[in-house]
């Protein structure tokens, strides 16, 4: 049974993991018209083309979104404020502008300020991704599963966020209401901490000399493989997060450094039962993540 | 062609995850004439049982070693002292004892004196292992293409390490010698201190209000979940070896620490620069790992 596209075109600016990824589902999900792929960069663009990624292909953001009912931004976090003024006089009447961006906060104050009357602005977050990037690195499966939070502010049009959320779970998520604040606050231990860790202990390693560097990188299954897996997500991308989402991810690393701490004084002194005790603990925790279908 | 095993009888002391998966190799290859499993608790006696992971089952390790021409020593590093105490009066001469434990100083300064004239020890270490612990969590691909680090004190027979290093290439391992102190400093960087790391951010979720850490679990596919992964691993297993790898480990915890730190400052500072040079060089050993095999 054909179905009615949701929106009748649709533009996508920014074309890396995400921005790609939903471009794959559009087009399974029939769920637009037409579809523009926007990228500033040149190869980015060449390769979304060869993908056969959109209908039409341009480097001009404010030609993109000209006509379009719905626009994604896709771009790293640190671009948005520029982005959203270039666009806002081409913005139609009536069309909604969402985002896919890691901290909520910040996409909104940089954003909601630039957008014209009568155009709404529903900020969005679909949690999901794997450590590659770029146009190559999508597939129309990575949303499987997996929730997306929107976190629209109060009185955002009722109808706007239920279109942007139809679409995501056309792309296989479940969606979640939230503030905006409170997004930020999970994602920064959730995701952002975790990532700062990673990159953290994988610069270590990069700093010892080149043989103890070249046998870290032998024996990396022992357990800092998973790291290294982490640190080689994209680093605007994740610069953007870190500079964006300051002060939460200040707080959870106060708490986890107070608890490293900790852990560094039980190790020091010879405290087994401290060590134990929370090693039995956090097995409680991935029981939880396996429960919850997340592992 | 039918081979003579490498082993007329071997006793496997602890029949956990590497010691279970040892036994599966054992009868594939048909390396061990006779296999012994020996464990302290009548719940994994019972399941290697049910498993049919050996020849013979008992709790009491000194009948296990009794006639063997192998002793593999497969128990919490914490046990070996005592173990190997018990055991010595009943080592048949010629007898090889190894063992699998992750810090190879402690388990020599454990083992070594209580050793026997005649009977030798190879201190060993299959770098291969998943969270899961206990019997029914081994598979004898555990070791295909991992490394098996051996650290045999000078003087130490070279036809013993060889039989071990053969029985370890037979499980699909490739060899390394290396010394005790080595082998302890690169272990601590490459997986002891990303386990104690990964146990200390799961905590610091574990300490969070409840509504959180239900959040915090349910968007865990953002990043957390590789650490609840890790953070899932033996609580007694672990305690050991941070006991026993105390320096290196409190070492190696003391670059991160400062690397955190600096990495803290360019966050609340703003420094994107710091943050993005950062991202960018943890990529490269990404790569390397890769390339290496190791992802």
């Amino acid at each position: 049974m054909p179905q009615t596209p949701l929106f009748d075109r649709i533009a996508l600016i920014g074309i890396g993991l995400i921005g790609s990824s939903l471009a794959r589902v559009l087009r399974r999900e029939g769920l637009a018209g037409h579809v523009v792929a926007c990228a500033r960069r040149a190869e980015t663009l060449e390769a979304a083309r060869r993908l056969g990624l959109a209908d039409d292909y341009t480097d001009d953001p404010a030609g993109a979104v000209a006509g379009a009912d719905l626009v994604v931004l896709g771009t790293p976090l640190g671009a948005y404020g520029a982005l959203a003024e270039t666009i806002a006089p081409h913005l139609a009447p009536g069309a909604i502008v969402t985002d896919v961006g890691s901290v909520k906060v910040a996409a909104i104050e940089a954003i909601a300020p630039h957008m014209p009357k009568g155009v709404h602005f529903v900020p969005g977050h679909p949690v999901a991704g794997t450590e590659r990037s770029g146009p190559e690195a999508g597939f129309d499966s990575l949303f499987d599963g997996r929730w997306c939070i929107l976190t629209p502010p109060p009185g955002t049009d009722a109808d706007a966020v239920e279109r942007v959320a139809e679409m995501w779970r056309r792309a296989g998520m479940t969606i979640e209401i939230m503030e905006a604040t409170h997004h930020d606050r999970v994602l920064a231990i959730t995701s952002h901490l975790p990532h700062l860790i990673a990159y953290t202990i994988v610069g270590t390693v990069a700093d010892l000399e080149q043989a103890t560097q070249r046998e870290v990188v032998k024996y990396a299954a022992s357990g800092f493989r998973d790291f290294t897996r982490i640190a080689a997500s994209d680093p605007v991308m994740w610069r953007d997060i870190f500079l964006a989402n300051r002060e939460p991810v200040l707080e959870m690393l106060g708490r986890f450094s107070e608890d490293l701490a900790r852990l560094q004084r039980a190790v020091r002194w010879g405290e087994g039962d401290v060590l134990a005790d929370l090693f039995t603990r956090t097995r409680e925790i991935r029981r939880g993540v396996i429960e919850a279908k997340q592992a």
